[in-house]
């Protein structure tokens, strides 16, 4: 979407993943403002609502207003999370760029989470993948699946890799344009994530996905130099660490975008991203929910002496 | 010193580098108690304090006393930090097992922090090594360097790589068993601490010293990731991440102990050390210095379900 050029895309999700973990409502237009802050700072791709039921996530309950709000913004790609056909046909009639499906690999969290079993999940997938078949010539949605537990669950514990690379493939074959890995649980290491990224693209090629980390055990960019080091390019990551519980203390949720660009830009990779106007959206957030905790450590450092962008 | 075999050595900073970074002192029986509860939980190395002036760093006025118990305790290395000759002198007369010299790479930073050039800092390294050779042959402290600003530093900014591992090599002529690389600043970035250790290994061989990182800008386990890619087996930190400006959220010290060693045993790499026990040991910490800011995760988070060591 964006003419810039790239080593590493960093896919914004704290407008979604952050927000559906915080219980008040960030205000719509506080929402499309936060959005059109992030887009001006330069994220190419942003995912910025969930289309689930608004008796279960209310914060949520204006994703099709967010969605095409965002979808008006020049030079980012939009995605929404949908759970299920139901969330797939609302978005669609949105016009989301992408959509983000998430699928557990361990069945007791997606019986706990949707009531369904994996496979059942894999089989929303194929009639989500089928309803957009129907859609005209001029819209193309793509299709994103996310394995959730990846590396491990909260109520089963280890996961198999083998059935994680088992599952990519099925999903695959139910029509996922690409396939990424999401530790859910922050329970992911980075040899793990070295093993389990190299086995995904020796398994499905081009359509392996990106990497969704969380920062709960503080593991979240040392698991994001191990998936660099395997070729990974695209990580979820949230502004300010959004959706960290404020009542634990560095309990945070995703990985911090400052924190992660920061990092790549560092590193020589890179994002097309201002971390200065990245700093500066922090404040919207602000303007929509007083108070609440925000995560972060380059916003306090500063960028170091002689810093120099990718 | 000790029986157990490890992969990796966790080398715990947290009484001398952490505590120095806090105006208050901890009491002496206090230091001496968390020092004992470090070694309980399995820590291999303890650096537990500077033979500083006490004017400069009334934190570390009773080093000689914490040293002298410190090496009672069995299994665990002792290290104290000494700026000067000095220092060197104090600390062989208290026994310290080694010594930790800091050499700044930066002409400016060892100006301002020592009232030295770097080249008159590694004279003096010389002669700390001529000066333990006057010891008899019961008692052979060990001489090790870290380069601090290795990774940039805050008057000067970048700092020559070239420069840095010319450096080691002086050092090591002057006497050092081991030249270490840290990053004082918190500038350091993964792929640059890839590059640094890989030469300093290929220039000094099995002379290459540990690493020492901030976590300043939240980059502090990516680095340590980065630095095992290429054989870094030795990593300083600190338990609760301590050190930490409690009027900066989330500028904190040293990495913390604890994240860090779950980090390396969940890879499967053995540090010989049992978590609970050393999250355990935080309590110490704020019976001597009530209301301290703590940092870390997996105290908060748990270990994972099913967890299990390297």
């Amino acid at each position: 979407m964006s003419a810039v050029e790239r080593d590493v895309i960093v896919s914004e999700v704290g407008p979604r993943d952050g927000l559906q973990s915080i219980k008040r409502s960030m205000p719509t237009e506080t929402k499309i403002e936060w959005i059109k802050g992030l887009a001006s700072a330069g994220l190419p791709e942003i995912e910025v609502g969930s289309f689930v039921s608004p008796k279960l996530l209310p914060q949520m309950a204006d994703c099709a207003e967010v969605v095409a709000a965002a979808t008006e913004i020049p030079g980012i790609t939009v995605l929404a999370l949908v759970p299920n056909l139901r969330g797939a046909q609302a978005a669609f009639d949105a016009r989301s760029h992408k959509i983000n499906m998430p699928v557990s690999a361990s069945q007791a969290h997606s019986k706990a989470n949707i009531n369904r079993t994996v496979e059942e999940a894999v089989e929303d997938v194929a009639r989500v993948h089928a309803l957009r078949q129907e859609f005209s010539a001029d819209y193309h949605p793509g299709i994103e699946v996310g394995i959730s537990t990846a590396f491990g669950c909260t109520i089963e514990g280890p996961v198999s890799e083998d059935w994680v690379i088992r599952l990519a493939e099925m999903l695959v074959e139910a029509g996922a344009d690409s396939v990424g890995l999401s530790d859910t649980t922050g329970y992911g290491n980075p040899a793990q994530v070295k093993r389990l990224f190299k086995r995904l693209k020796s398994e499905i090629g081009g359509k392996a996905g990106g990497a969704h980390f969380h920062n709960t055990r503080g593991q979240g960019l040392g698991n994001v130099v191990a998936a660099l080091e395997v070729g990974v390019t695209t990580f979820d990551s949230s502004q300010a660490g959004l959706g960290g519980c404020p009542y634990a203390p560095g309990a945070t949720g995703n990985i911090v975008t400052e924190d992660l660009v920061f990092m790549l830009e560092a590193m020589g990779l890179k994002t097309g991203i201002d971390i200065e106007k990245l700093i500066a959206a922090r404040s919207t957030i602000l303007s929509g929910l007083p108070g609440e905790a925000l995560y972060g450590h380059v916003q306090d450092a500063g960028l170091p002496k002689g810093f120099r962008y990718a």
